[in-house]
């Protein structure tokens, strides 16, 4: 299905690198580190969610795409040798009944008193960036260096036992001229969130002021560009909200692990 | 990602009929059957192995791309109002402590005595082969009107759990000047397998006798076609010989469940 692409010893050394000042405290968004490099989205939660969660992941895969599972417990992965899923992404959320209780940088010691947790990575839209790039489209938030701004849509997702949520979707403002080409690119790589949800009119996925997302920063957009949207990894935290996961750690929005893949090993 | 293509009318009535036909005791293969409409595996395992077939499934999506999983105890399907997945298959193989012990063309009396199956549909290469036969590639086994040759490799799939097995390929004998043309119309359809997993050198597979499949006809070959192999969803029931997983219902190789959704819903 996807080409084994190899990172080049470069890429490999960038990735590691920006892993490594993050691993070390760097609390900062991940858009447009590591150019090349699939970012990733995680949420763990208490084994006997785990169950529920593959299916609402295989039952929502536009928005939820699985790249890998830890079992329970695990903090390794295929996507990268050295990754330690508890210390490499910049900021965590800690979820208990669906309520945000905490934000860390590192959740070493909350593994401890967690021990059975099973980690979802999902698939993240900054992963085909770079290809809107290479094809001349702007991406307006690596420009401005803000966070991509995120919403919570009205889209309900197909429900699985326990679990339902809301459809999250992140916005970029596209050039009308340039709309075609964004989703020409974004539908070939499915397991990135794919081709976009929706494409302008922010007001029918519920949105009411596209200034003010939900997650991320304020957008800049211009009047001749349309307000396009793809699926967005953060909806499983829309869905331990509204399921009341009793226990679970998502990272924040935006703040992404940076793998050892290249985005293109997801290419269609 | 998939674009909700809905099937016409006429391909609706059609599928509707060969089902019923099925229903009522048809006991064929389906390959060929209502052309453009999705065919899909099966295979149920008991609730305490359903978390490791998905979790295998999510590790092999190549040769396991789940289209549908029905909970524990259900058979009705999103994949088509009025199917019964007790009896819309041509043939069922019954499966105890991995070993074969009947085959049976309706399962609705084992379903009483096994409530608490969990069942996963699974995509078909059958799939693709309308859209070779657009592009005027032949499907050899469609004009033979045999079963699509079957072999169980000697590649492992990776483990989830309890569960192992390699991989079993579907092959189709393509002229050497359209094999480029199958794998670009194949890979455009990643849930029903995709893109070739190898083309040409069957021994470097484990093959050691094309003219000899593990599963469906002998294939019909000229010396100027080439061997393409396709990830096949059989793959799950060598899954279940080699996992000796203690009870599973499977299809029967080639004999397929005809849905209500068209192939072209599965289209990138």
């Amino acid at each position: 299905m996807s080409i084994h692409y190899q990172a080049t010893p470069t890429q490999l050394a960038i990735a590691h690198q920006e892993r490594l000042k993050i691993r070390h405290g760097a609390n900062v968004p991940t858009m447009g580190l590591a150019p090349g490099m699939t970012q990733v989205n995680m949420i763990c939660v208490p084994e006997d969610w785990a169950w529920d969660f593959l299916l609402y992941a295989q039952r929502n895969p536009q928005s939820c795409p699985v790249l890998d599972v830890i079992e329970s417990g695990g903090f390794k992965t295929i996507l990268g040798k050295d990754i330690d899923i508890r210390s490499d992404f910049p900021k965590y959320h800690i979820w208990e009944n669906g309520q945000k209780i905490n934000e860390l940088t590192d959740i070493t010691e909350i593994w401890e008193k967690h021990p059975k947790l099973v980690t979802f990575l999902i698939g993240c839209s900054f992963s085909f960036e770079n290809d809107l790039l290479m094809a001349g489209i702007e991406v307006r938030h690596i420009t401005d260096r803000t966070n991509v701004p995120m919403y919570l849509t009205n889209i309900p997702c197909r429900t699985a036992g326990k679990i339902s949520g809301n459809l999250v979707v992140s916005m970029r403002p596209i050039p009308a001229s340039h709309v075609s080409q964004a989703v020409q690119i974004t539908s070939k790589v499915p397991l990135v969130h794919g081709a976009p949800v929706h494409i302008g009119f922010p007001e029918q996925l519920g949105i009411n002021d596209i200034y003010r997302p939900d997650f991320g920063d304020m957008p800049r957009m211009s009047p001749h560009e349309i307000p396009v949207f793809w699926a967005c990894g953060v909806t499983p935290q829309a869905a331990v909200i509204q399921s009341k996961i009793p226990f679970a750690i998502s990272h924040a929005p935006g703040h992404m692990l940076i793998t050892d893949i290249p985005d293109r090993r997801w290419s269609i």
